[in-house]
């Protein structure tokens, strides 16, 4: 399930996860991707947007894709959240 | 600047826009914009999916922007904050 190339949004601040984005680019690959639900989605953009405004220029937005997840709170119920899955390409 | 078909997510609760959304597809439109900035964005995410989902099942993400934009706090200062503009179409 876990990639390489892959970002994964929690709790830290915007600056750990465009260091660790900048990083998987400038280890040789082409494309990352940032993963995000519920309400870090708004973070993923401001990752995406400050490595390339910021950071690398050269990158571009090159997918975007939302969707549904279910999960499963503490108390047991199930509730849904909205996801994002930003992909950054060289 | 305003468009006919576009909803501007703010502070109101997720099933206000929903709604909002559904009212102008309901109205013959083909395509609706969620547009929206800041923290607000994870709540663009969620109208579009919940709209999608519950709603309006024959409804397709057809187009997913983000960007940044320059706003003027209230103090005065420059601050830069991320944007999303989903596109819905019919």
């Amino acid at each position: 399930m876990t990639k390489n190339n892959a970002v994964y949004v929690g709790k830290k601040n915007v600056m750990s996860y465009v260091l660790a984005v900048v990083t998987i680019f400038n280890k040789g690959e082409g494309e990352v991707q940032i993963m995000s639900r519920g309400r870090s989605i708004s973070k993923a953009v401001d990752i995406a947007e400050i490595t390339r405004n910021r950071f690398l220029p050269e990158v571009k937005v090159s997918d975007i894709k939302i969707g549904t997840e279910e999960m499963t709170t503490k108390e047991g119920t199930k509730t849904k959240v909205s996801t994002i899955e930003i992909t950054l390409k060289k």
